[in-house]
């Protein structure tokens, strides 16, 4: 697929059909993710691939009562469940890079489920110690976000975007690109 | 370009030509940026393209001394300063939130700059203060990252990326997923 046409085309999938997704798909996002670049090249991300139902199930327990990200998670036949090691990536001001790092990783393996018929939804609203004791999540590595994987159910609407000329400024703060 | 091309194919560039970017261009690339998903879709992100030389040697200075990275910022014609509200995200378990949503559309654009021939390389130590008085970046925003843009002299070598065996794992942390 056009890489235009994944970025344009891609949406936040919430409802999913039950078809499978093999294990020879699953690689070849994960081999799109690990691409990235990343703080000096040390790879911070790591991935837990989850078909387990129980498993699933209990993920979606982590995530606030009512959250409508959390039928999803068990209704995809797959779990992706995002970490990353801060001590492989850097710290500046305050900001942690692992995260950084981990959206460079993320938005490849978004985009190359997009173009492979797979719908993705990224959440990060959950319980973190639920979510490591579900997948044994070793103490010094973070979660940092879950989508669930599966085929969708059909294509949402994509969502509003702000326009070019409120976020892109020249030369200077204010002076607006467009 | 194809997805898969794009993401194989891309590189870290540190090394420009000369030639010029042109606004249609970079607009194209911002354009891919904002397409990106995002926390409740608030869309944090803010980009500052930046040309006049003056500026760009002034960013450069705001990198620690004898980095190999700030000559890049001088040579290409181009240099975007990535921006962040953290307002406009979230923050969960002490992650913000905001770093991941750059992450996610900092991909599409340097995705997007290797289709269209172009050359990146992203830049996260800096003096952030020194980078927010070149620009008049407001006290409430977060520089995130820093990086050129241009014609690459030459296409880099693919650097080593750790294999799906070392980062990714099945239903439970250490179970290899190949």
């Amino acid at each position: 697929m056009d890489l235009y046409e994944a970025i344009k085309e891609r949406r936040s999938v919430r409802k999913f059909n039950p078809d499978p997704v093999d294990d020879g798909l699953i690689e070849k996002l994960l081999d799109a993710a690990r691409m990235a670049p990343s703080w000096s090249n040390y790879q911070c991300w790591r991935f837990l691939v989850v078909r387990d139902e129980d498993k699933r199930e209990n993920l979606s327990r982590s995530l606030p009562e009512n959250n409508p990200a959390a039928k999803g998670l068990v209704q995809a036949p797959v779990v992706i469940v995002l970490c990353a090691d801060p001590s492989e990536s850097g710290k500046q001001d305050g900001k942690d890079y692992y995260l950084l790092d981990a959206g460079l990783a993320l938005e490849q393996l978004v985009l190359a489920a997009h173009a492979e018929g797979l719908g993705t939804c990224w959440i990060a609203w959950f319980d973190e110690e639920s979510v490591k004791k579900v997948c044994s999540i070793p103490e010094d590595y973070r979660v940092v976000a879950l989508t669930p994987l599966g085929v969708p159910q059909k294509q949402p609407s994509v969502k509003p975007r702000k326009d070019i000329s409120e976020i892109a400024y020249r030369e200077e703060w204010g002076q607006s690109f467009k």
